[in-house]
């Protein structure tokens, strides 16, 4: 982004959003349109469905302006569009993904999933149909409003790169692939942006500042050579559960903090104003335990849910394996056990250190004689873009704009593997800027998205690019 | 057992001996018959060979002056066999099994294993077949040295009931009710002898006094009302697995000792004469550990291996289960987690407290806010006979006549149910006088009874039987 302001474009902002509103029968439309082709990635009988919706994708962007290439893959396609912005003008990175979860079970449905709906909720009409929020519906946001500033000004007031994928709901297994294949001509973005999150509430903007990375390892116990008597060899032959639970039992202390060395090292305290602003959410843990049938909540004692939930590492063990699990009885010891271990972790902690960390844990609590194994299944650092990111501050003020309250900095729990490539691969920060709702019922039968939500998150891209334009 | 020595019958026992040494060869073709009835008791195919096996025992028992019932059971049925001996003679329970173990795999067995084979082992002849040891060859000893006094004395100079059940290999799941049903008769026996264990070695031989009991529990631990995402749920929600390796994992110190409260409190410390008995033993824990492919003992630190296997209570984790268990990696919390963790006890430690002690261990150690469910799915206290006992002490003598080498008083880390059920049900001890060796293969292809331990067995039961005469 250039500092110096330069000469704005003949038209407002306000142009663009009048446009949008002039023509918001046609983008619901066309987003009928788009959701009404079933691609389902992880179904290969709709492969011909998901080549479908990239061929649609594209010609909606060949008919604003851009240039665009269908980039094969060994799975499905990646649609690469991009249009050459006014000179000096910011580089915006646009990612989405065309492709759907599978739909089943199709009996659970109230309309059928490839055929979208519009019906009345609780805040006014929905779309409800497979892919209606994740990610067509937030996709056509973008798309709308880069289509209004196209129509309204001749182009957007920057230039644009548009990468979306097809792969998404089956891990982007091509999508690194693809990215390392382009990196020149995408490392000259100067942000990612991206609408496959949430708001806070109906009424509350919110922009995704925080994910958490991840540590997920697994580590195997081996004891004797074969499984044994436990009343002839109990007292005198190892037993690998015995130290699997004594080597793990240790993992957190009663106040639920991580016993690895310097597993906090790295962690910044919650800036004052962070805590505070989370504080006004007034988030309800205990509606959010109670809806899973607990009470209690767990993590580091004394910290707030929100900051527990997204800004403060954890440790679980996701799986744990050995000896006899059937039903009933049996005098075993095993020859071996095994335990998934996995460790979110927030900006700034180093994944190579935790795992380090684990390892040199794990050789302190074995008891002697044990043979123990550590594999790392996956290892991605913690995302934070800092609130003081010159992109994150306008979308704050154009979702202010837009909706008449302040946006909130929220973040999330778990991770979006394609922003650790982004950053990874690309070196781009991401602005996650999402419209979708906690009861969208993503994943699930009945996924739907608001119109409301919908019509405003349209507005708040085209804002976005008008605010970009006093920047030219 | 009456102190008062009464008339001394017309023979000695070694004359008795004579006997069984003049008509060896038809006692080996009498177990040989035995052992080429297939009596798998698991196997309903083999059904009508376990009755054919229970009578061929019955028309021995007959043939040699004993009155015989075959009980019915709802599976096999159970020899009851008594004949009553001279006024005030003691009255021996012998207790045994005609039924034998799964043959399979067939195609490991160098001869067919119903089809007895004498061949030329390590110390001599061996007679190979399913059964050979377990128990129809040690069956064969007590049965033969009761002919012998019967063929010489006109009987033995002892009351004698026989219980030859049918089920032991199926965990004699009928034999409770039967020693209930008969109780009235059976309590009239002042001990129970039974030859089912092992010797020291080939020229050592043992009386097994000492028998682990268990206690044996399943704890369940539940959180969450179902599966949840890690990420999304991590820090706030429990983690029954972190929550079962905490619990698990502080059930032993550093230096092996169980830490339930008073879990050593009635357990006695070996006696010294005892301890060095089996100091002299020589056993070889490196070697014994070596087989299993360790090196480095479990068990309480400082203690020999001896007293660790056979006269100290143990504990471990028989099995564990818990979240993914698949390859790769899951990011789940799961809903529930659970273990079967087992305690093997030795006599004076009373099962319900251990199994209340365990309860009262995990209600301490459990993290607030987990249900926790404790199931026993079998509780035994261990088995300890006096070395004072004069059984034990008339089978000392007899074995020493017979080795010319003094018995040693071993222990075995196992538990067997049938000794708890005669203690429990009847108030009878067990002389546990066996002549099984290590390398016998009990339960595997290729079993084998050494004509040694067999020919040596009949005399020591002959020579034991003569032993009480004196006591008439």
């Amino acid at each position: 982004m250039n500092d110096a302001p330069r000469s704005l474009p003949a038209i407002t902002t306000q142009t663009v959003l009048d446009r949008i509103q002039a023509t918001r029968a046609q983008a619901h439309a066309r987003l009928m349109e788009f959701l009404s082709i079933p691609s389902v990635s992880a179904q290969p009988a709709h492969a011909p469905d998901c080549r479908r919706a990239a061929a649609w994708a594209r010609t909606e962007l060949d008919a604003i302006g851009f240039a665009t290439r269908l980039v094969e893959t060994p799975g499905h396609p990646v649609l690469l569009a991009t249009r050459v912005g006014p000179a000096g003008a910011p580089h915006l990175l646009y990612y989405g993904h065309y492709d759907v979860q599978p739909a089943e079970p199709f009996a659970l449905w109230t309309s059928p999933p490839f055929t979208p709906t519009l019906t009345e909720g609780r805040h006014g009409p929905i779309i409800t149909a497979r892919g209606a929020v994740d990610d067509k519906g937030q996709v056509t946001m973008w798309l709308e409003a880069l289509r209004a500033w196209h129509e309204v000004a001749g182009g957007p007031p920057a230039t644009i790169t548009v990468v979306l994928e097809g792969e998404e709901e089956v891990g982007s297994v091509n999508l690194e692939a693809f990215l390392l294949d382009h990196a020149p001509e995408l490392r000259a973005a100067d942000i990612a942006i991206i609408s496959d999150t949430g708001m806070w509430d109906i009424d509350t903007p919110a922009i995704t500042t925080r994910l958490r990375g991840l540590v997920y390892a697994e580590l195997q116990v081996r004891g004797p050579s074969r499984d044994l008597h436990s009343g002839l060899y109990g007292g005198s032959a190892l037993n690998p559960i015995n130290a699997l639970t004594r080597i793990l039992g240790g993992l957190q202390d009663e106040q639920g903090r991580v016993q690895l060395p310097g597993f906090y090292e790295d962690v910044a305290e919650t800036a004052t104003a962070q805590a505070t602003e989370w504080a006004a959410l007034g988030f309800d843990e205990a509606a959010f335990l109670g809806e899973i049938g607990l009470s209690t909540p767990a993590g580091e004692a004394g910290r707030p849910a929100v900051e527990r939930l997204w800004a403060r590492p954890t440790m679980d063990i996701n799986g744990i394996s050995g000896g006899y699990q059937g039903p009933g009885a049996k005098t075993v010891i095993a020859s071996e056990a095994s335990a998934k271990v996995s460790f979110r972790l927030v900006a700034g902690q180093n994944p190579p250190d935790i795992l380090a960390a684990f390892e040199t844990f794990v050789a302190d609590h074995t008891p002697p004689g044990y043979h123990v194994e550590i594999r790392a299944h996956s290892m991605a650092p913690g995302f934070e873009v800092s609130a003081a990111n010159p992109y994150v501050g306008l979308a704050r003020q154009v979702l202010a704009e837009e909706y008449q309250r302040d946006a909130v900095l929220i973040g999330s729990g778990g991770s979006i593997p394609v922003v650790e490539s982004l950053r990874r691969i690309l070196g781009l920060d991401t602005l996650l800027m999402g419209f979708g709702l906690n009861d969208d019922q993503v994943h699930s039968p009945n996924e739907k998205f608001d119109v409301r939500c919908l019509d405003h998150g349209t507005n708040a891209h085209a804002r976005l690019l008008g605010a970009l334009a006093r920047y030219i």
